[in-house]
């Protein structure tokens, strides 16, 4: 029996208590009595439970493997081609890339991710092994969930649909979609198929939806249809979901109502330079969000870190939320939204959870979204993973 | 005749050389002989010139004082009327309040900052007179400029339009405005008085302009107009502009080349929730772009810190900047676009200019706006001002 206590350390930005684990979970919130446990001084820090990296691509980034200059064209497809492309040309080892990117995330406080992973007949199963290998040599230190996801298109590229039932055979755990009329050009097609999939595989679903306006609301229509007949509510996520942020508000506002009604979740990156769900207004109608980092460092572009308390810095922004309890949903959505889509057993600052929790210098949770400040402690179900900034193990 | 030698380093990431420094200046940049100059070794950092904070407000911000907790109505006047009050209850002090934000600020590598200062019947010059005595005080460490800026309306406040009148006669540097429909409900008014102000004073204009669409393109129009009729080519900003990310595409175009050739400057802060003049079209154009923080950690919300490194990943998420050449223009718009704006002599990487210059741990430009690495080292003048992220100097 293993004992762990946390002393002076204040959940949510709460009055100062203490928090003692057994056994990888939450045995007492409370200040302790004398006690024979390895103690860990928090020093008046924020407890929140880990961070929930929602829409990851593990098997993407150039991290660590020297700056990679841009220059790809302007369009979805471009990027598409160049990625497949450099992918073997600068090996982007998918296994290697995944490994670094697990230490970035858990030096961030992120205790699970929900990472898409390329199927193609290019690559064919090689992403997905990679991942699948991490995901098992780092099974102590993070939960991962691996959707087979066809970047380059399931309709257009034949032989897709049976890569994705193989890595749904040995162990992918969400079926993946991405812009049925906009990439795959066949909605009907796309999403009968991966519906089929998710049948026979009893897995939810997620789909990159970045299709706008009336084309994206027709494709997430279809979405909404295929949840209803299959009974498939609380099983599917669309990510991305640009037409919800599209000027037609009533469209949008209806479109939503039947998100609710089919506990549809959205998964949102917030970025800047698009319209994008707006999370007053899912939250009001009782649509599920969760956040994630995208691709990150990749061929795509430059940008990202897997810091999901940064996340919700952008989520903030992008929504312009100013009062603090909206920013504090706003860590909500990077915490228990991406806990509720993935469907995490036991997960929060509550006892009897497992102990996945983040200690950060910060007087209030809104300072500490706004702040950043290095991750003071990650333990993940009771054990230090990362401290100040920086992992507790490495990767080549 | 004082001597710096900065060696190994990478002026915008190109190739390693040494940069010698004298009374101020930048004397050579190339490989140095041996030199009985003091030596700082740059380890192969990359060097750029001091970043330009061209829209801040001094003034305002709550850093250092303690989370404040945000509830204020959304409305803009909700805001202005909360500051007013706030200001004086929680001591908001513009002396001290300026000095730790100049010292936050030169941590980040800045080393000019043009300032918005409120100007209203109730502080009066409070807040001017703070942030003059700042920027007395930290003559060596930072350039300030000062806006002499109506918060809380000109024509609807009677009595501003003197103490503007007075701030410029005791040092304020530039004539502000603020939504002269929006706010004062009579744009010709507070035009022609702003512009009255800057013929008497022989001073630059900049002003405030949320106003949206049409409203927007209409007060816009008025400042062209004013710019022509007066020759004030090269002398007038618009900051924030939001009326430029109009829908109208086509009028936002037409309004873009007017001020192209009356050589006005936009300056943004590339907020995520607002439609904003789009970076790529204004530099098509050839209307000088700038940046800024705004209000950081104030009475208006939570969000901010003064890193202008920051606002250029900023400014390439909102613009979707993913090619390496936009990525540098980037830190462009954050770097020479505010030294122009602010007309300071003699900036830049170049002999002979003065030796405002930041090291960044970095590959390449693009990589150090999308990590944000600590700052090295920042010179101001040739004298080093702050070091791995931390200011070399103290404020209470």
């Amino acid at each position: 029996m293993k004992e762990l206590l946390l002393r002076n350390v204040r959940p949510f930005g709460g009055a100062l208590t203490d928090i003692l684990i057994r056994d990888g979970r939450i045995a007492r919130i409370g200040k302790a009595e004398a006690s024979t446990a390895e103690v860990e001084d928090g020093g008046g820090a924020i407890a929140i439970p880990g961070l929930v990296e929602a829409h990851a691509h593990l098997d993407k980034s150039l991290w660590g493997m020297g700056w990679h200059v841009h220059q790809a064209g302007p369009a979805l497809e471009d990027k598409i081609s160049t990625e497949r492309r450099l992918r073997r040309e600068l090996n982007i080892d998918p296994a290697r890339q995944s490994a670094r990117q697990v230490a970035l995330a858990a030096s961030h406080g992120t205790t699970a991710i929900r990472s898409h992973v390329d199927v193609d007949t290019d690559q064919k199963l090689w992403c997905f092994d990679g991942v699948a290998a991490t995901r098992e040599r780092f099974r102590d230190v993070m939960d991962i969930e691996i959707v087979a996801f066809p970047q380059s298109g399931l309709m257009i590229r034949p032989g897709t649909l049976e890569l994705m039932d193989e890595a749904l055979a040995n162990g992918a755990d969400v079926v993946g979609g991405l812009d049925p009329c906009g990439i795959d050009r066949d909605p009907k097609g796309q999403l009968d198929a991966i519906f089929g999939l998710a049948q026979k595989h009893g897995k939810p679903v997620d789909i990159h939806l970045h299709e706008a306006d009336d084309l994206g609301a027709f494709s997430m229509e279809m979405i909404i249809e295929r949840t209803r007949a299959l009974g498939m509510q609380g099983k599917v996520t669309v990510s991305h979901a640009f037409c919800l942020g599209m000027t037609d508000r009533a469209r949008a506002a209806a479109l939503t109502e039947h998100l609710a009604h089919q506990d549809i979740a959205i998964a949102t990156t917030a970025p800047a330079s698009r319209p994008v769900p707006l999370a007053a207004e899912l939250r009001r109608a009782g649509v599920r969000l969760c956040a994630g980092s995208d691709g990150i460092r990749d061929t795509w572009g430059p940008y990202g870190n897997l810091d999901m308390l940064e996340r919700a810095l952008f989520i903030g922004l992008r929504n312009n939320f100013r009062n603090d309890a909206d920013v504090e949903y706003a860590l909500h959505i990077c915490t228990q939204g991406g806990a509720d889509v993935m469907e995490i057993a036991d997960y929060g600052l509550r006892e009897g959870a497992f102990a996945d929790i983040v200690l950060l210098d910060a007087e209030t949770v809104p300072e500490a979204v706004a702040a950043r400040p290095k991750r003071k402690l990650v333990l993940k179900r009771g054990k230090p993973v990362a401290r100040d900034g920086q992992a507790l193990f490495t990767v080549e």
